[in-house]
């Protein structure tokens, strides 16, 4: 009787690598079972419904090869996280896939277990479970957060009204123009504090937690900002069958954003671009003193930018009163 | 102001892909929400917990290149119910996360949809969510399994107790002789059929969802083997804090793998490789008719292969009464 490994079996090292890098992103949550057993096992909270989404992210694809692998994690965490907030949800807890290069198989453990760590801290979650496997191929991450909500009111992209606000959170298109500065693609003569403030969006959005959750009641319909401003406000529009008219001139800018612009107007597509974690979200007129008011207690700046009216599609309004035509910012699928 | 769709939007179809391929395994599931949102949102069935797993598959390393790609679904669909077998729980609904190869991903998103659609048939669950983006490497798919159990009686791996019998289902080895079976490994004289039976065995288990629910309630713990018979009878003994002894004689074996060991027993490594997605799980002695009931009304055989004892780690005693030393049978962490 041979005395070798049957060849199939997983290498030696993944129990260690998970009980020295996973087990403590499990902590104390009954739920993990400190991923001792083959499943997690939630006893769901009274009254609520609960929420799931799930991304994927590859290297070299969804992010930069030599990007921190902390970082990596905590965007991973966090567009998921995002998701979660445009649903009025809290964060509970999360599974995570990894398939990793055998030959950085423990640095990628080490650096995405720093990084989860960090915004477990943060955003109250823990780790419940999941799979790591080797890879010959890029590093793929994907991750499925869970949340909760109260039973019945989850918000979501089917519930605008004509005639309804739309508003959206922080500034948007820094996350496009954050990923021109990563490629070292922006004008002469944005300074070197700008190029890091549009980097760092890029590389570390912030899910508006707070503000989703405060929304529950209020918000007619939400998404969170990934593919774009305007293409996610099509999204809306798509699911409660009505169009929707946003004037250019109230989008809110940061200064870098503005900076940029300013060189040169041909940046403004970047600012469509998405990546920015921002919630877009609608509104009946008779609520936006209770939207500014959800705004203030979050904490985050809300910025009324249009109206939903009848039709299909989103429209963009210029500053002199103009129809912006074209395939600008994401109109892929009109 | 330019026209060109900013570089870091998704390819024009991934809206298409869904609607074709994914909308329709949605169904009328409300959880899914036509996956038209952000996220899935569940109420919680009444006085149920719910149980996650996700497990990873990458191509080239958990499954051939040229294996059909509604099988590779179909297996990884599996493995995760496996896992929510050995929970005691039933199947509610699934997020999925692929990451394909451009150049092929029509052909894989079909054929991941059709094997997908059959296997919902048969375990009666729906999509809920999830993602799918391009990768320069091999496809890399990713599925979690949301199931529900009773209350506080999720099975695990941690209850077992001293004097306990350990029980498994079906028959073991199959799956690592499959493997073998695939690679053309196996000994001149195994018949054709018997090398179907095998493959077939790996390339499609059986998760064992009516007898891991019908479990509940007598096990006293389970696992479903993915590592091997021996080495997930050592997940067993170490979160249980026992030893286990196992008679090689008891093991349930399929004619095809007999006939395997007579022509070769350099093989029975492999009947310890794993990759057999039975139930291997114990109960006390009293509860020894209550097993053969349950594994009866779920129609499914059951063997009983030892007992639990004092000690840390499981033994396996062969034909003669000999104790089988050596690193056979994956005890890679003891």
């Amino acid at each position: 009787m041979s005395a070798d490994l049957p060849e199939d079996n997983r290498p030696l090292d993944e129990f260690a690598a998970i009980a020295r890098y996973f087990k403590p992103l499990a902590g104390g949550d009954p739920t993990a079972r400190h991923l001792d057993d083959d499943a997690a096992v939630l006893t769901p909270p009274e009254g609520m419904d609960l929420v799931f989404t799930k991304d994927a992210m590859v290297a070299g694809v969804h992010f930069f090869e030599d990007d921190p692998k902390d970082m990596v994690a905590r965007k991973l965490a966090r567009v998921n996280l995002s998701d979660l907030a445009s649903m009025g949800a809290r964060p509970l807890g999360y599974l995570l896939a990894t398939a990793l290069p055998e030959g950085s198989r423990v640095e990628w453990l080490e650096g995405l277990s720093r990084g989860f760590a960090a915004d477990q801290e943060i955003f109250g979650w823990s780790l419940w479970g999941g799979d790591t496997v080797s890879t010959p191929g890029p590093a793929t991450l994907s991750l499925t957060a869970v949340g909760a909500v109260a039973r019945g009111q989850a918000l979501s992209r089917g519930g605008a009204g004509e005639g309804d606000l739309i508003f959206v959170s922080g500034t948007v298109g820094d996350g496009g123009l954050g990923l021109r500065a990563r490629k070292g693609d922006l004008p002469e003569g944005v300074t070197a504090d700008s190029i890091k403030v549009l980097e760092s969006r890029f590389l570390l959005p912030t899910p508006r937690m707070a503000l989703g959750q405060a929304l529950v009641g209020i918000a007619s319909a939400a998404i969170d900002i990934s593919d774009g401003v305007m293409s996610d406000l099509g999204h809306i529009c798509e699911v409660s069958g009505l169009g929707a008219m946003v004037s250019q001139a109230a989008l809110p800018l940061s200064d870098a954003a503005r900076a940029v612009l300013e060189l040169d107007p041909s940046f403004w597509p970047a600012i469509f671009a998405g990546d920015d974690y921002e919630l877009l979200f609608t509104a009946p007129p008779a609520r936006r003193d209770a939207v500014f008011k959800a705004a203030g207690m979050a904490g985050i700046p809300v910025a009324e930018i249009g109206r939903m009216e009848a039709g299909s599609h989103p429209r963009l309004m210029d500053e002199a009163g103009n129809m912006v035509t074209g395939s600008l910012a994401g109109y892929r699928h009109f």
